[in-house]
This record gives C-alpha cells, structure tokens and sequence, in this order.
C-alpha cells in the first residue's frame, strides 16, 4: 500500500490545482508528450488508441450518412486565401507560413491549413455544374495547425487532427438540414460514446466561425465548471460560393449558388473525456471508446496455474471485450496504481485463491467498489459491466453539470454564480453584441450558446434591463 | 455504342504515350484533382476510398506483428534538424520552410517534416531508459512533404500520405529481423491485396535512405517496364541514437545505444497499382481493395421490376461483396464505361429478359468476359469469381514482370535490352559506386535493388569488367 500511496501522490489533487491535474495526468497515464515546437504535442500510444476509437465511431457515422472521404493539400497560397474576406480576418493571425521550398523562396506565401474551406471551395467550383451534382457531401480526416499563443495538450496546440466536413447543396432547406444534423452525430457521439453530455444552440454573431452565417455548437461542462466547446457545426449560406464561383445550373437551367456548411471536431474531445470523467486516481475512460476494456492482473502469479488459468480466462474473453494482461514482473499494486491512472474500466485480479474457489474479482475504475464473479459467470457479466460503467459515468457526468447550471436575472447573479458555483449560468440576452462583451469583460464569462432548448428565466436582459427573448448558456471556458 | 466509343476515346492508348495515359487515367476515373499549388495533389473520394482500404490491411498487419500506433508534431526546428549530419544533407534540398507564425517572424525556422525520425529520435531519448523499455515499436499515419521539381499524382508529390514505423531495439540482430519482417509485411501487402509482384533486395550504398546503416526494398515493375520503388526498410544502426543521445541501460547496467530501424510506404502504392494493372479502357482495381467489388446496372430499368429486383439483388449480396447499385436515370453503356474506366471487378446486368430466365450477366473487367449465371447461384459465384480476378490479375502482372527480366553480360546487352524490352535487367555488378554511376549515366537505368534471391549470370561486372559477385536488378525507374 505504501507504493500505492506513493504513485498516487505524484498527481495534483484537483481541487487543489486542476490546470496541473490536468497536465499531471496527460503525462502520467502516457497519453502526451512535449514535442521541442512550443505548443506541438506528441501523442503516445494510449492517446492515439483513444483517439482511434473515437475516429472509427464518428467515421462510421459520416459514412452511413452518405458522406464520402477526400483529401486536401496541406498548403494555401495566400492570394486563395485572401478570397474571402471574413474568413481570411479571422484566421491570419493564427496561421503558420510557408516561404521556402528547398534551396529557393516562393513567389508567393504558402498558409499551412488552419481549416480547409478554401482548398474545399476551389475544388467544388472545378467540379459542380449541374444540380445533379448535388448535393456534395465530403469530408476530410487531417491535421490542421494554428499560431496559438498560449496552449494545452488536447485543448490548444499548435497543431492537433480532427475531421472537417464540407458540403454544398442546392438551397439553404438542404444546408441547414445539413448542419444540424452532423451537430446531432456529435452530440450522439459525445453521450453515447464518450458519456460527457451536452448542450446543444447556436453561437452568437460574436462568437460564430469567421465566414459563416451561422454556427451551431456542442458544449459540455468540466470537472472544474468551465465550459468546452466540443463540436461545431456552420450553415454557410452562398458567401464562400459567391467568392469562389461555386455555381450549378438548376432544373429550369439557371446559374445558382451552392449553399454550403462545414463542420469539425478535434482531439479536444479527448481533453473533455480527461475533464470531465478523471479524479484524483488519474484518467477514467468510458468503456465504448477504452483501448484496453478489462486489464487481467494475475496476482501471486509465480504460483503455479496462476498465469496459465489467467492467460485462459484473457482467451475466453476476448471476443466478449477488449481484454488485455500484464503478466509482468511488476507488483500487483503497482499494476493496480497504473492502470487506474490510465482509467481502464475494470481490472480482473485473478489469484491462486480465487482460482481455488473458482472465482475472480473484478474492480470498478468509475466507483472503486470490487464485486467477486463465479469464472464461469465472467462471460455473462463482463459485458453487462461495461454498460453499467459507460451509464453510470454519463449519469455522474450529467447530474454534476446540472448540478453547476445556475440561473441569473442580473449582473450581480451571474456574477454570484460563477463564484459560488462555477459553472454554466442561464441568462437572459438582449441580442446585443455590447452586452455579450460588457459580460465577458466584467466576468470572463463567455456566451457558450444560445440553446435550442429555451427556457424563459427572466423578462429583461442581465446585462443592460432590456426586454430580452433569448435565453444564453454563459459560462468560464476553455 | 456511339456514346460507348466516344468516352472511350477520352482517354491516350497507352502504347501511344503512356505518361499522358496515366495522367488521364487519374483524371476521368476520378482518382485525383489537381490542387492549385503546383505539385499538390486533391485526393478524391474515389482514390481515398481505395487509401483507406490499403492503409486498413496494412494497419492490421503493423498491429498484429505488435506495433502501436502514434502522432508526431508536422514541424522540425532546423537545429534539431541537423544533429544528423547524412540525414539532413539527404533531406534539405527538398523541404519547405515555415518562417512567420501569425504575424511574427520565428526565432528559428521550422522544417514540414519530408520524414519524422529526428522527432521519433528525440521522442525516444526521453522515454527509453532500461533494457526493459525495448523493443519500442511505433508507427505514424501521417502526410509529409518533400518539395519535389517534377511531380505526378501518387508517383511524386509535394505532399503525400504514408505510414512511417521507427522501432528502437536492443541489438543489430532484433533490429535487423524488423526490418526484414516490416519488408516482408510490405511484400504481402501489394502481392496478396493490390497483386502487384515485387521484387526484394538491399539498395547499394549509392541507393540508400540518407542515415541508414542499410536499405531494402520492394521494387515492382510498371506496364510501361519502369520500376517503381513500392516501399523500403532501412536498419538505420545505432547512428541516429549517438546523434540523439538514445541509451538504455542493459541487463548488467551497463548503457548501450539503441539500434534502430524504419519503414514507410506511401500513397504511390496506388499509382503503382494503376500502372501495374490498368488498361487502353482505364483503371483495373484488384478486388481485394476495390472500394466497390461489384456494380449492378439495370437494363430497361423504367420496365416494371427491374429496378426492386435490383435492389434486392444489392440487399442479398451486400454481406459477400462490397455491392454497390447505378440507378440514375444514364444509359447502361455510359454506366458500362464508367465503372470500367474506375475499374471495378465485376459488373453485374439485369435486365427484363434475364430476369424472366432467372439470370443476370456478370462481366469481368480484367478480362472483359461475360458469363450468364442463374441468379440463385449469384451469392456463390461472386466471391469465387472476386478471387478468381484477384489471382488472374497477379498472375498476369508476375508473367508481365518476368517476360520483361533481361540479363546483360556487359553494356551492349544492357544497352540492347533496355531498347529491346524495356524492363528489368539482371546483371553482375563489381560493388563499385563508378560503375553504377557510369552506368546511369549512359543508359538512365539505376540499381533497383541486389536481390535477395542471388543468381549468378556472368562472372564479371557488366560494367567494368572486373571480378563480380553480386548480381544486381537495374532499370529505368519511376
């Protein structure tokens, strides 16, 4: 128990510092390391494994929506860039910049990809005429970089992977159907996958994605009451179309412009499962999306038949779950110690005792609690574990963050409630861009959404008194 | 048939000019796009479909033999860059350079990784401590950019996608078995999915990886008789981990540099597979990884049941074979030439009259034969006829290969076979770095590989005249 103990120190607790928590434990359960670029990071094995899972999910999920797979060059020449104004305002100063090929410099400045629009747009153009042609529904697997001055593995870095879809359609019925749909296979992906729930709206004028007409979003809540924006999705209309020519001849043989929408997640989602499902012990991973499901621990396992009987039991289970061993010549506690830090679901301890009893005991990482299973009933109980884990660490996750939603009719609320109980507020909004950045200035708090779901907590504006009719999520965020 | 013939013609015969035939052929079976920088290339959804399904074998495969999956930072500051000294003089002639990050000019210039061992070195000095951190088996999906004079959609690109392993080990014995293992992986990958033939051997110093102790390769040869360098495995020695300080400590705590190895194959798999197997009538994609395996047309499909028993065709098959179903309203020969210009295996017609006889008519697009077969026994047909293309294609590609393997004793019959049957060329070679100079030199072939399978030809090299041992494949390459 003392080595236990010890390994468990060497995490900051999260009350006590959760920044550092949060870094302790992206390091401690492998998932990152520090590339030598400031703000580039590595992502171990454990961490690409995650993140593999939670790619084939939602790569299945854009397939069986009719999506197909493309993909784009790396680089942008800035003249292409400069094609759309907002969109151009908006990324700049975050880009990285291309001025050297070889021994020679470029005529003109390469952007590495922030986002792909524009490599999308002058596509589409090239290859849409009819509205036969429509709609066309793509979508993008890559990495993507941006200058970010301050950054965090999973949360900001200089660069990072995610999927970007683009499509165009003939009208703006079809886009918008479009755009909220992929925002559902988010939030279903999300729930049902990484157990962090969400709330579902729509972002501010402020707040939308440089270029679009509207932005929908995804945002959950962490651990420490701030808010992560963890999907977006953009109805587009005819801007980007308008500046790129993106043009098809309709039934009656007239010139129209595509609407469009883009849409993406990152690895972020990664750093929210970390923030929201992670304690003290280290990482929590929900079972659907967990690499290794059950880690076999043999104890005693110089005994004889320990490792044979435990080598079996991986067999027998292993078309059940994603089961795993370490036979190594580590201590039990210190394999105990590791894999709770790398949050794997459930471990099976397995001993000559047990075996004697035929038994096993199978440890909870979401509840700690340990519950001794007949062998010949792992088969049976295994799986039906593993979706009381993955329900049960949704639930937790959804009760905490109702349990942070506050409401507030005025200033002086919302600013009680993000230091009382910090977290998401619900407050009513003029609709005016001052009071967003008066908000924002006077508390931090940012406009997270303005819900689908509205509720009509108040009469009056929080900020400025006016007659208000829109309910916003405000909230602290990453 | 007018139609038919017209489509036909869009495309050069190859025997005319089989550089514009390819080009061609990546454009109108809708592999790629051009992107607007020069050399860059759009990955269409067609190309990528078939990406995805090489890449899916291969990363099983890498999996399977233990290997784990991880992400490395795109970019390489310059200093890390030239700690090793023959890696960076390989490299610097072709990569781009990032200068300005958002508005400001770096302190340092950052490299688009062309290749990630310097990361994966420095990554390593950090994690790998003891004997028991080794072996160390990562492998990377990623895109690299090599800033290429000429370029060729899959061939050479500016940017392509590959996979890079990089393994650290013990001793020269585990790392060599590696590398010879992930070449022998790589083998099977383009005989046993894309049935393209390779031939395997050990690059001359000349040939070499810039960095590598020692490189080896699988080389396959086009329709064309150019070969094509399909993927190499380089032991890279301990070189790489006295540059980056990558120790261990052995079993007697005593430390030891680590001996390394990496591997990569790339999107130009896909081009060979084009050159390998396609045709005067466009793409041949060998089933195995053929996005889709089977395309059902219906004849007179506006006549009453076609279309639903069609259908229900595509639903009874769609668990044997990838299936897929053009209903759209084009005339069949179009749809015909379609799918043969994209190479699908197998077409499958129904029409009124096959189905009042209870037939359909499959017809092979590597042979163009058409066999009428009831249509109870299409669900046993088809994989059986998938297989029998599949080996078909292989087959043809290795009498390709071997009807073009000359032997040459001196340079006359290496001049002559080269004008005679461009190809392979089998011929003894001294060791010296002149004579495979001069021989490039005079006759634009290069050193394709010593192949392991040693044959002894002539007793002298084919160049200088001297005492020979090695026998050597030489050809014009890709």
């Amino acid at each position: 128990m003392g080595k236990q103990k010890k390994f468990v120190e060497e995490i900051t607790a999260m009350d006590v510092d959760f920044a550092q928590w949060y870094t302790d434990v992206v390091k401690k359960a492998d998932l990152v390391d520090y590339g030598s670029v400031r703000g580039s990071m590595i992502i171990r094995p454990y961490g690409y494994a995650i993140w593999e899972n939670i790619r084939d999910v939602l790569d299945g999920k854009i397939k069986e929506t009719g999506h197909e797979n493309v993909y784009m060059p790396l680089f942008i020449p800035e003249s292409l860039l400069q094609k759309e104004k907002d969109h151009i305002e908006g990324f700049a100063p975050e880009v990285a910049w291309v001025t050297h090929g070889g021994e020679e410099q470029l005529h003109e400045r390469l952007c590495v990809r922030p986002t792909s629009e524009i490599l999308f747009c002058e596509h589409y153009a090239n290859i849409i005429h009819s509205y036969r042609d429509l709609p066309k529904l793509y979508n993008q697997w890559s990495n993507v970089v941006r200058w970010e001055k301050t950054t965090r593995p999973f949360l900001r870095s200089l660069e990072f992977l995610w999927q970007e879809g683009h499509t165009c359609h003939a009208d703006e019925q079809d886009a918008m159907e479009e755009t909220l749909k992929m925002l559902d296979v988010y939030a279903t992906v999300c729930e049902e996958f990484l157990a962090v729930p969400v709330l579902k709206g729509q972002k501010t004028e402020k707040e939308k994605f440089a270029g679009a007409v509207s932005t929908y979003t995804i945002e959950s809540l962490m651990h420490d009451g701030k808010a992560l924006q963890s999907g977006t999705s953009h109805y587009l209309g005819t801007g980007f179309a308008q500046s790129f020519g993106i043009q098809y001849s309709d039934q009656n043989g007239d010139l129209q412009h595509v609407h469009q929408t883009s849409w993406g997640i990152t690895t972020r989602l990664i750093g929210a499962m970390i923030m929201v499902h992670g304690d003290d012990r280290g990482l929590v991973v929900p079972p659907r999306i967990a690499p290794t499901q059950v880690m076999i621990v043999p104890i005693a396992q110089h005994k004889e038949g320990v490792l044979d009987r435990a080598y079996e039991l991986k067999e027998q289970l292993s078309g059940l779950a994603r089961v795993d061993i370490d036979a190594s010549d580590k201590m039990p506690g210190w394999k105990f110690n590791e894999y709770e830090m790398k949050g794997i679901p459930v471990r099976l301890e397995i001993g000559p005792k047990d075996i004697e009893k035929g038994n096993a005991v199978l440890a909870r990482r979401d509840t700690g609690e340990k519950e001794i299973v007949s062998i010949n009933e792992l088969a049976e109980r295994i799986p039906k574990l593993l979706v009381e884990i993955q329900n049960n660490l949704f639930i937790k996750a959804k009760e905490h963050c109702e349990s942070k939603t506050s409401v507030a009719k005025n200033m002086e609320e919302l600013k009680q409630a993000l230091t009382d109980n910090p977290g998401f507020v619900k407050g009513m909004w003029c609709g005016s861009m001052a009071c967003e950045e008066f908000i924002k200035e006077v508390t931090s708090a940012t406009s997270r959404c303005i819900p689908f779901q509205q509720d009509h907590v108040a009469d009056t504006c929080m900020c400025c008194g006016e007659k208000a009719e829109k309910l916003v999520f405000w909230a602290k965020a990453y």
